[in-house]
């Protein structure tokens, strides 16, 4: 399988909105849906005593668009999420996808929280920072940066483990995030070989004539699957 | 579990778009998306020599573009869809789910198949008119509900049997299309209670809220599952 370098990625998903005319409201759908459903598998809900709460942290760009879908689609399967969304995106698709997530009585919360706070969630779900990433991380997202790299809570990190370098992963291992799973998204990013813990595959859009212009060499889905894990 | 006037279906719809501020796009996905996992649970392809052929009929309203997203999700899981769209909606939303379909190289077809042409498809999804559907059947149609009717191919419909009266089934029995299988898309209308074949529910999107609204008294969709079988 082949893993992509940023201008891969970014060039990627240009073709898929330009050549194959896909809206973004589409693929984030499908996206987030296929976040949904590795959680769903990973922390199955059992019984009612099962703990249901997550925190889905979403970042500004697209990554938390996925976010915000992973979370309605969670709570349609029985998780509580609460969103952190720091900084907010007037845009009609982000204005939407708050307005659903608000109207399902998912709660937005506009402080980040502390290590003793955040241990409470089953998971974090980490839709802080996407493929087209570039350092410095701005002030914004220090706080919740810093809980995510100290925290126990398991993360779940949405197609990149936010502020590792897309490319070559963490830049300093002992104050990077570690997340328990990784989602990718279309097809994995280089840093993704750096990553040592459970690997899903998620997105199940890529029209087999990009993935062979690609070389991307991807898994098959099992089934109706939206998601496939890689080890 | 309630079944819809064809009011109620118009004003749920209208609420998911204006109060909810779904898009169009985000909605067609998740429920294209559910006809084609039903299709492919009912279908399944078990070998290379599985008929994996399915005509799409997609008429000029929403139903038709749900059925070009099925299309384009089976042809992701092994199936080969050709598509019957005999009139075409010059509007972005359904350019681009034809620009996907064509480049994912399913094909499209202008004349409508015979009896004996249309034998050689394991189903076919019957995306040609949906809830808002009134009387009477324009011309443009009348080859492909004359196939449907008299075809002994296991017919699929998306969300309303086409011809039929929303409200009230078949409005002549010996001349109706007698579906297989119906997908009722969030919630049956009425017209669902004269059904007796396999009857599915899909489009796992519907708030709870909107749920509690109009007392749909929605089954439970099991696990992950997009779609769930009714009887």
């Amino acid at each position: 399988m082949k893993f992509l370098s940023q201008d891969e990625a970014i060039n990627c998903d240009v073709e898929l909105f330009n050549e194959y005319q896909f809206s973004v409201d589409q693929l984030m759908e499908l996206a987030g849906l296929s976040c949904a459903h590795v959680a769903a598998k990973e922390f199955a809900i059992n019984s009612e005593s099962s703990n249901n709460l997550a925190l889905i942290v979403c970042g500004p760009g697209n990554n938390g668009g996925d976010g915000m879908v992973m979370a309605r689609h969670l709570s349609l399967m029985k998780f509580k999420p609460t969103i952190y969304y720091p900084k907010k995106v007037d845009k009609p698709l982000f204005n939407g996808l708050m307005r659903q997530c608000e109207l399902m009585d998912i709660e937005f919360i506009d402080k980040c929280p502390s290590v003793d706070e955040a241990s409470k969630y089953r998971f974090i779900a980490d839709g802080l920072f996407g493929f087209s990433f570039r350092p410095p991380i701005r002030d914004t997202f220090k706080d919740i940066m810093k809980l995510m790299c100290e925290t126990n809570v398991p993360i779940v990190s949405i197609d990149i483990p936010s502020g590792w370098n897309v490319e070559n992963g963490p830049e300093d291992e002992s104050n990077s995030i570690k997340p328990y799973i990784l989602i990718s998204l279309t097809a994995p990013k280089k840093c993704a070989q750096h990553f040592k813990g459970i690997h899903y595959l998620g997105g199940r859009f890529v029209p087999p004539r990009l993935a062979n212009k690609y070389l991307l060499d991807l898994p098959e889905y099992p089934g109706t699957e939206l998601c496939v894990k890689l080890n």
